[in-house]
């Protein structure tokens, strides 16, 4: 398998984006990640998406964005599981390129989903979850998730308060990125006191959904152009597990044991161990979700994750920085993109272009996407040379 | 690269699945793979199928597909190019296993289009058109097709009675696969007599929908099993090439460019012209598309692909045998999933498991996939060793 390093990196706003469509979204993030690359042309193209042809009633997104910024004739195609779609375009690229069968790819990641209405949305989101065994029993997405956080806290003894740390660093870490939904730091008593959603989980629980769009360009590691001042991004390990689809079926409901199997897969591949990673670009689709990956990817004991939260050990300058960006709570999260807005991050911090919210002598990124309720789950480590 | 090969394939009958969910309709090609591959676990699923989110109101099929035939924890997403899909899907397997990513992978499509009423699954299917500049006009995926057939008879003066060869062949080979979706030969004057579905494209141009699924299973070719009696089944070369995804967009509205393009890469990777090819299963969604398909893959001149069929050269002892197990137009069409039973096709062929339709000294064989109106083409050569 041969070594790959990511070469560009674009993104846009995320937004409501009423002015753009899907396609503008997508190609303004690959011409950013072009430029950024100085590399017009590119042999693959592969698009991480969740629901274009219900939101946007268009499937078919290779063709339909390939051509659009100038790629026409480029194998182009689209990827998808649900919320990890993104990271899955990117491990296809990964793949492609390790493989010799391709010499240049860009994964891009864009979702619109501002054009339908929130209730289909919801609709929509939930396809991401059994239809035979959890949709018929009519919950939503929230409320499974809602389900994980008050069994996590009764079996483990955590109050809500416990997790205002997941939210607070998120927004604060927001507030310094310029491609952030929400830019305003918030403090405990909005966490505390934010409307309900589905108890547990309050509105400053949960990720909110938006518009966006994110591209990387990975070539083989020999071809990456030496820039003076910037490092090599070289991707030192990538790992891809799933568990059951519904929550019912798992002998542990509070293990993620596909984020364990992902992890372990990448840090294998790389030579590291969790105490290695500078920075860790986590999905905090909602705070319970950042707790058990913590847990999962071998950050914290079970059951201790919202200690590395309420420790304060989850901000730039603590032992787990997580977030670091704004996440997917201040970040925002357009499902299908998500996963390489927070690759494009790993790629900030690692080239030390992360302005307020930089981490230290950041050299080792890791991220890691989930599909579901932990039912698909793709890590990447990313690493400065 | 590490080479390739295919180590287990299986398949569903074309039908109209009332009694079976596509997990089911997945699930039975998956194990029959197994069972043919003696290979019960198996490290990566890629999930080829277009519109279950919305046709079956479910995403996240690798999660969903994985566990259900025992494969959990495995790594599963899905892929997603229109009507070529499914080709896509073994080509996300071949390049993930030739990269050393996985060690072996499973490619299954799946389709299940009876639950949707005919007219939403007309719209669904438009989806792979280009939704800003050719479904706002209103036209459908079959007037696309009829709009280039009407063209195609202008500029090289054919007649809509020169193409009926396609149809014959296609039903006189699905009559003796037990996997087809139409089990009876038709004469020259059934298609004469068809009815008119989008002038100039009659009912026996046009290939039907139905539900289905099929798999194949890949390993390093030096993994691959030694079995008295079966060759072993290498993948030769794989090509990928999108265009435009409207039709007004191209130079060459009657040239499929990204047939040629994706065919040139797979015959440069295979050191193969045309004429090594034991036989074609081309994707002949309506009659047109095999004539262009034809001539962009270099077996024909420009405007003389039908010429083939008139000349009786496409059935299985001609010079080109395509539709050798029925084809798009007789074995049925699920979209997402038919480009994997061309490549069971193939490997029966190339098996000497074909019957009745067994191409003589069949030794490679070549399987082609369209997304769109041309605008994704996926082309991928076997070889007998």
């Amino acid at each position: 398998m041969r070594p790959v390093a990511v070469i560009g990196i674009g993104q846009t706003k995320v937004d409501e984006h009423w002015d753009k469509s899907l396609r503008d979204l997508a190609g303004d993030a690959m011409l950013a990640a072009m430029e950024d690359a100085g590399m017009p042309d590119i042999q693959a193209v592969y698009v991480g998406n969740m629901m274009s042809g219900s939101a946007n009633h268009q499937q078919h997104l290779g063709a339909y964005i390939a051509d659009w910024v100038g790629l026409r004739y480029a194998e182009a195609f689209r990827v998808e599981a649900a919320c990890s779609s993104a990271a899955v375009s990117f491990r296809t690229a990964v793949m492609a390129v390790a493989s010799g069968e391709v010499d240049s790819a860009i994964a891009v990641a864009a979702e619109k989903m501002s054009d339908s209405p929130t209730a289909e949305i919801t609709a929509q989101l939930a396809t991401a979850a059994d239809s035979d065994w959890e949709l018929d029993q009519g919950v939503s997405f929230v409320a499974l998730n809602a389900l994980l956080m008050r069994r996590y806290m009764f079996e483990y003894g955590w109050h809500h308060e416990d997790f205002a740390n997941f939210s607070i660093n998120a927004h604060a870490n927001g507030a310094h990125n310029p491609y952030a939904r929400f830019q305003e730091p918030i403090s405990a008593s909005t966490y505390l006191k934010a409307p309900m959603v589905c108890d547990p989980i309050n509105l400053m629980d949960a990720s909110p959904m938006g518009d966006g769009a994110a591209a990387l360009i990975v070539v083989p590691l020999e071809r990456a152009p030496i820039i003076p001042g910037r490092p090599v991004i070289r991707v030192l390990g990538s790992g891809a597990a799933t568990d059951t689809l519904s929550l019912h079926n798992r002998p542990e409901g509070l293990w993620l044991t596909a984020a364990e199997k992902s992890a372990k897969q990448a840090y294998s591949i790389a030579g590291l161990t969790p105490s290695d990673i500078d920075l860790f670009e986590v999905h905090d689709a909602f705070t319970i979700m950042a707790a058990l990956s913590l847990e999962a990817c071998g950050f914290a004991e079970r059951g201790q994750g919202v200690r590395l939260a309420l420790d304060n050990q989850i901000t730039p300058i603590g032992k787990v920085p997580i977030a670091t960006r704004g996440g997917l709570k201040a970040r925002g999260h357009p499902v299908g993109a998500t996963g390489l807005y927070q690759l494009v991050e790993v790629v900030q911090q690692l080239r030390c272009e992360a302005g307020d919210t930089q981490v230290p002598d950041a050299r080792i990124g890791m991220a890691q996407n989930i599909g579901g309720s932990g039912s698909n789950i793709v890590i990447h480590i990313l690493g400065a040379e």
